[in-house]
């Protein structure tokens, strides 16, 4: 079939809401504005059965196909790598399907955002623990495929913790239904797990059933300045043991980036007269009335204090000040996106390996970049970094030696045991990264699974895995 | 090579004490004592290494391999299906390599029995929070390759949920090491959640690093009468909203099961005044030591009865007491194998839908064989019920009636959204209803990972998928 054949058969299938070849601007540029290569069209299937016949007709035709759902990820997984590609969004598949208090689950559409499904959640007290900075727009479908994490993935897990079930759509058009409401089942291969992080390589996520919770009762947060990352560390582990299941959200940022978000977003204040290396934020949830938080956090932070282990430490009063604490960690990312040129990578290392990691990874980067700014801030908890570079004061650009930089970072992350793509995926962007540092046989095992579901190599190529090693 | 050179092969490799071909009763025969045909022999390999000089041998010469852990499996995984195959016992390599408190994880090899796991982490105030029957010899090798569930699974999840990384040994004895020990780590598919039930089908597990979690400072428990499924449910789904992350297990049995376990285990005493038809067992727990569980237990079992969604309802006064109600549950199993002939399922389905598919099973069961005792127990939480059969008194055996009797539940199971392996995984004796009763979609997905990853099917054959469909 042509170009122009296909693209027909598609508007007949789809109708003109459906099939767009204009105006897709949107589509083709992500989050962090890069672009794909002209594409043959936008697909925003209706129903799972429309999703199924545009997969039919694209791998019949050998024509890749990149699912998109939020397009919010960082890593260029949502746009294609190949002229004429398809971008298949579910944008139009929106519907909460099933809210199932007795089951705690719901089930939706893929293409539902998660702060519409949290808002209607909420009228049944409930919510699914999902936390991040895009939640106005990522997608349940794009969270899935790119196996989520958030601030409070401590607590309550990455988003594959959250999925019970899953319908998928497989490369050949095929409709796999695992959309069963169930924390346990072990009939076979955990397939609904396998979807999760997949990045749309395996097939298009068109439904899940997910866990929820109850909505807690009360929260508490307070903001600690520490002395260095191994005070950081220990002082959090201690936390965690005392606090045990009150723990939601255990993150940090630096002075560089505290200096960054005061210095470029004007509306933040910073509660502590205390300033130091690092600091840590802490929060506290329950779904019970009757356990005072607030008070647990006082006396823990009070002890913690006198022994020296914390530098200072403020406890937000109400919820304003919960909210204020919050966003000095969220408006990192903007912070210094409008302080000009930035790499950004996502990382992660055992947190005990934290300090030396840091010390010595900042170390060399100032080697191979004299006066450059290093930003991290992330997820204390579970060791996830966002270690995010900008050029030295008054310089505007890394010039040529951005990757290096990333390569030397990376292969530091993967000495001390770490993972180069802690929570937002490969994409295409590290595959390159990836595979100079993966085992060989962490890559085949990768690549078999691949090539197994998709021989033709037409969902999402690029991402994650090369299906031939002559591509690389 | 020929069964004679290899098995002189192995003994040169493993030695007198890691090979054996003489008194391997105990590995031959399962936890139900179904035994396999003869074996060549049994391999116990001390190190990651030796497995995979094993498998490459095995793999090389055409031999089937079945791994076997604390072979308590129930599904009969755990016993080869062929003459001539090998069993690899991971029993000698049970080392704890490291505990990290700052990271809430434990490295260990894959022969670890998990009592002896729970044993050392309480040195150190942490646990694995895997509960489960078989403790005392299941190891965690197996554990993994089932995927196990349990008790606490509502609460810490399933198996898969607490393993960070992992080693395993692949089919041709290549090595994979992804043993990280990361909460996060997104670099590509989830191969680590791939093995947690893969059943010893696609490698062997050989390390693992698993997440930990405080040990709690308090436990309270209550038993609680009920009319029916119904008000089980409801009060059930009531007392997780209410009590949110304190909620450890929720379990249950009936009146067919607790007659059985008063009438054939002498020691047990009942602390309800009511009989009923439906029993639960809440357990609340904390990390905490500043919130007082008994009271939220007493209040809110207060105002059930007030509301009268219970019939009545006692709490544990003392920690000898909260054992005694735990034993009323754990007991089912041997109460009602002391009772003679039965037959076990370990189905699960949503648990909004529990009260209808009981009565319609139960209806239809005993339409096909009147006067059939049905025990069932569980975990309500999460809807998994171990639909356990024994025959109506006086009747010594099922007759040719059994496999119809299953076959019946596992259809009522599956047409009411449920999973007919829900934690015991497939094994062997599940596999031909698996197919039975799974999309052709879910089967082939499944084949075409088995093939890929184990293409000369000598990993566990027979377990989860046929690598063959004339094979069935």
């Amino acid at each position: 079939m042509t170009s122009k054949a296909l693209s027909d058969h598609l508007l007949g299938l789809l109708g003109p809401n459906g099939w767009l070849t204009k105006d897709i601007e949107r589509y083709q540029a992500d989050w962090l504005n890069r672009r794909s290569p002209q594409i043959l069209g936008v697909a925003r299937p209706a129903t799972t059965e429309e999703v199924s016949a545009v997969l039919r007709l694209a791998h019949d035709a050998n024509v890749p196909v990149t699912p998109q759902g939020g397009n919010t990820g960082l890593c260029m997984g949502s746009v294609p790598e190949n002229a004429g590609a398809i971008i298949l969004s579910l944008s139009r598949m929106r519907r909460i399907v099933s809210v199932d208090p007795q089951d705690f689950a719901v089930t939706v559409e893929a293409g539902v955002v998660l702060a519409d499904l949290n808002g209607e959640l909420e009228n049944h007290g409930l919510m699914l623990p999902m936390h991040l900075g895009s939640e106005g727009s990522a997608q349940i479908g794009g969270l899935i495929a790119t196996n989520a994490g958030g601030s409070h993935a401590l607590r309550y897990g990455m988003m594959q913790d959250l999925v019970l079930g899953l319908e998928a759509v497989l490369p050949d058009g095929s409709i796999w239904n695992g959309n069963r409401s169930l924390l346990k089942d072990n009939a076979g291969y955990q397939l609904r797990r396998l979807f999760c992080g997949s990045e749309g390589t395996l097939g298009v996520v068109t439904k899940a059933v997910l866990r929820l919770y109850p909505k807690p009762r009360q929260r508490a947060a307070a903001l600690i300045a520490l002395e260095d990352f191994q005070a950081a560390v220990g002082c959090g582990a201690g936390l965690r043991r005392e606090f045990g299941e009150f723990i939601s959200a255990l993150e940090f940022f630096t002075e560089t980036g505290l200096d960054l978000v005061l210095k470029n977003i004007s509306d933040l204040s910073f509660p502590l007269e205390t300033r130091s290396p690092v600091y840590m934020l802490v929060e506290l949830s329950s779904s019970s009335a009757s356990v005072n938080l607030m008070a647990m956090l006082e006396t823990a932070l009070g002890e913690a204090y006198e022994q020296e282990l914390i530098l200072d430490g403020v406890i937000a009063s109400n919820e304003a000040q919960r909210l204020r604490f919050w966003r000095l960690r969220e408006e990192m990312p903007e912070g210094q996106r409008l302080e000009g040129a930035q790499i950004k990578h996502d990382i992660a290392v055992p947190p005990s390996r934290l300090d030396a990691f840091v010390s010595r990874t900042c170390a060399g980067l100032k080697g191979l970049m004299p006066g450059l700014r290093i930003n991290l801030f992330g997820h204390l908890g579970d060791g996830n970094i966002h270690f995010n570079l900008s050029p030295p004061p008054g310089v505007v650009e890394f010039g040529d030696k951005g990757d290096g930089l990333s390569h030397f970072i990376y292969s530091q992350t993967t000495a001390a045991g770490g993972s180069i793509a802690a929570e937002h995926g490969l994409g295409r962007t590290k595959l390159q990264h990836a595979d100079t540092l993966r085992s060989p046989v962490e890559r085949r095992l990768m690549r078999l699974i691949k090539t197994a579901i998709d021989p033709k190599d037409v969902m999402n190529p690029g991402v994650i895995v090369r299906r031939n090693l002559d591509q690389e």
